[in-house]
């Protein structure tokens, strides 16, 4: 939001690494199209898809003009607008572990970079397993696809490594071959429109900045819950666990957002540097407080909008065994002079009974017992706001009851960001940025190091102490005891539904099935 | 709001002076039906109407229920209903000058409380010309009706008095016959469902609380806009004018409202000990501080919804050379600690573009060129209480402009108290409250006192000086000269709509037809 309304954009070349995988069919395409359509991106472009199939050109471009028509939030146009944008993608087969073939994709990117008079400015987009990333950026070096007269740029995508030691050796692999101000690590929570919404409604709003610390606040919720299982991708979840997938980039990534201290300027550079400055204050948990501060869960069966839903051991590819955690929580401090004494409460998870992320600061009180609330009953003032799928504020404060009674209820002023216009995708705006060169809402090494430095002890916890693992129901609102960690200090997690438990065959799952879980 | 859901209704007799007038009809009959149908009054009570006209008990009965059915806002019942509503109204014919008739009020009085086993609790209504208040007080007394084993209580309807000396006059009269806690006096403005609640709003909000200084707040707009014009009441309007006839207590009413400390408890003499504070605190002006601190002004012919609108000197009933006021404007200070510094403007007058009361606080800006308005155009942060004829609460605040444009645009977070319920009438919330025995939302005589010392100077320059007046076209939004009071602050005020000033002929009426206005 810093961006001037001049267009920063120059013409480029993306050499797209995993050219007709999933992400580029459902996110990639999609967003270029978009960007492209609204004038958003150079009129000047070309895109290298490349894959390890042999693909016709026809058949490629069929795949992207397919996946837009599919994904993407615009209607179709003629025919002639079609092929000049599909005019510009151009396939090439490549196996990233053959050296080889790397010396072909010089030829090709040089060309296409002559047909369409290009600058060199190239944009690596690696979408593909995490585990090449490190071959990939020294393949494209010895090569000498690095060397360009204009800009060359490194989108990675997530999971940056899998502990500490993991993301430093795949950083210092693709750091000798990218600068760090030329690595752009996809969070793609950071393209939401409501989270990049939060410095401006921090920054933008006195009222709001006048209130934002340990003065006003009582404590901060952060919720990002889906309704999905474990899908297809339990190959790679049922190592990760929610710890890893969820908590170490999103979850931590909003805390930032929400905690900083105001930037001398709203630069990438600025911002950066407060992000991580709270992930240096975030208390991190020694062993012995982790069975206090967090909690695992894993989805047992249960039913998800009235449907049956399998536990996560019966999902397929996970064994019956797992002990993998699909469900998160967390009791975490900010030890500076802003948040000292402020809980930031977090929690992510699969099957639950909601999709929804969402940020909720709950201020402190009015004074107990004085006025309104005799029943002890008078509810506090919360900013809500909503990420996903709904975007949004919602403020929660205390009225006359409407209608003359003269009780006092909550009411809610709302405001919703997606009802009159539709957001861009997250990725639209990401792939905007990276190409505009703006880091802005990228995920730097420091901030990736340190989040690993505060999850590898809690994941070494967990790893070892297999009885850590609560169960909950799916379709349920997590497990009791994500409840009974904010029950301890007075509070409960804020739903935007009241709170619904199934219970199945007369008994609660849950609490039964529950072992040695703290 | 401080009510517990117990009934503290007991039956009763309303003795109501003007049975038959318009106030009767069109508030107070509805209000009596409302009350009684939701059974927020006892369910044994009777009403004396009186008049000066001789009808029959049928044809009163009939008014009654011809005003109940146009004026409720409930459907009808049956006739079984309905006779037991009607079967409690009485007609008494009586010259209120005349000494004799109240003799045969006194018999009529204590027949009907036998006959509806009535324990004497007596509630006087005076819905009559104020010129008559205090004879009546006086005969009631001479003759006993305010002798009563119940409780007794007067309710009268503005305007007290014309000034201090006036309303001290009339207050003394009163005060021979019925001591100051038995004296309701109405300001209609407190029976809003959304001015009442301001002190809720205030004080179960530690959000708002905590923000509610001059630390925080720039300053207090407060509008009360009709679009009406004199209509019938020029024999008293143009003689009143709209210092006396809103500003004296509405405005002054809302001003303490939104001004006043946190009471030491929620109880009519605690809240309005708050309010007289306020009022003491309120800078008077000095005859020569008049002219830069308040505007009045007339409305000449204009457009209203299209429609040619007559000037006010062009009303029936309205001297064609007539300099009385149809607007005031006004900036004012409360010398103390939490408001020193902060402007209230006020503004309030006939014939405006829009109907529309509320209150806007406008909170101070975040440091300017640091972050967001580059161009200086960052938007104040606005919390607008809509008290009619929209009811509500709207936040207006910075954010992201939606639809992914990184501009900072203003939006609103809104709440509609009126949308999904309807609130019920100020006259049927005062009723009850005057049955239940609760003054919090009447006026004390030391407000009405201290009111008028502030309203008396202003007065005074004006009718000095004719050349004081201002002249705006109907359907403006009043006289440039009040905008200008604002803009000399640098700030403007903040209409609900974009305002509109209608052409006529070619030229901007009001700054050509501009006297001597300061």
């Amino acid at each position: 939001m810093s961006k001037q309304q001049v267009n920063l954009q120059e013409p480029f070349l993306m050499i797209l690494f995993g050219g007709a995988g999933d992400l580029a069919r459902r996110k990639l395409f999609p967003a270029l199209y978009s960007l492209h359509r609204n004038g958003l991106i150079h009129d000047r472009f070309a895109v290298v898809g490349l894959g390890r199939s042999v693909r016709e050109q026809e058949e490629y471009r069929s795949i992207v003009r397919e996946s837009v028509e599919k994904y993407s939030r615009w209607d179709t146009e003629t025919e002639q607008d079609w092929s000049s944008f599909l005019n510009r993608f151009r396939y090439v087969s490549l196996d990233v572990a053959d050296a080889s073939g790397y010396k072909d994709l010089l030829g090709e990117v040089e060309g296409l970079e002559q047909k369409w008079h290009l600058p060199q400015n190239r944009l690596f987009y690696l979408a593909i397993s995490p585990r090449l990333f490190g071959d990939v950026a020294i393949q494209l070096k010895e090569v000498g696809l690095t060397q360009t007269r204009g800009w060359r740029r490194l989108v990675i995508e997530k999971p940056f490594g899998h502990d500490y030691p993991s993301a430093k050796e795949l950083n210092d692999q693709i750091t000798g071959s990218f600068l760090e101000e030329e690595i752009y690590r996809i969070d793609h929570y950071l393209g939401k429109e409501m989270v990049q919404n939060i410095t401006v409604i921090r920054f933008a709003n006195s009222l709001f900045e006048a209130m934002w610390n340990n003065r006003y606040i009582s404590h901060v919720q952060i919720t990002a819950g889906e309704t999905v299982g474990v899908g297809e991708r339990a190959a790679y979840y049922d190592h990760a666990g929610a710890l890893r997938d969820m908590v170490q980039n999103h979850i931590l990534q909003m805390v930032t957002m929400v905690a900083m201290e105001p930037p001398s300027r709203l630069k990438p550079e600025a911002i950066h540097d407060e992000k991580v400055k709270v992930l240096r204050s975030l208390r991190r948990w020694k062993e012995e407080d982790v069975a206090t501060h967090m909690v695992r869960g894993q989805y047992t069966a249960g039913l998800l909008d009235g449907k049956p839903a399998v536990a996560y051991r019966e999902e397929e590819g996970v064994p019956e065994d797992s002990t993998n955690e699909t469900f998160v929580a967390g009791k975490w401090y900010i030890d500076n002079f802003r948040w000292s004494g402020v809980p930031f409460y977090i929690r992510t998870g699969k099957r639950l009974d909601q999709k929804v992320t969402e940020v909720v600061i709950q201020f402190k009180g009015v004074p107990q017992n004085l006025y309104f609330n005799k029943n002890n009953d008078l509810a506090p003032n919360l900013l809500v706001i909503r990420i996903n799928p709904d975007e949004g504020l919602s403020f929660q404060m205390n009225a006359k009851k409407p209608g003359g009674d003269p009780e006092v209820v909550p009411i809610a002023m709302e405001f919703c960001n997606n009802c009159d216009v539709e957001s861009p995708e997250a990725y639209e705006s990401l792939l905007r940025d990276a190409l505009e060169g703006d880091r802005t809402f990228f995920t730097h090494w420091d901030e990736v190091s340190l989040a690993w430095k505060f999850i590898d002890p809690i994941r070494r916890v967990w790893d070892q102490d297999k009885d850590s693992l609560c169960f909950y129901e799916a379709g349920s609102s997590g497990p009791v005891e994500a409840d009974a960690l904010l029950a301890k200090d007075g509070f409960h997690w804020h739903s935007p539904r009241p709170r619904q438990r199934s219970i199945i065959q007369g008994s609660e799952i849950g609490s039964s099935q529950r072992r040695g879980c703290p």
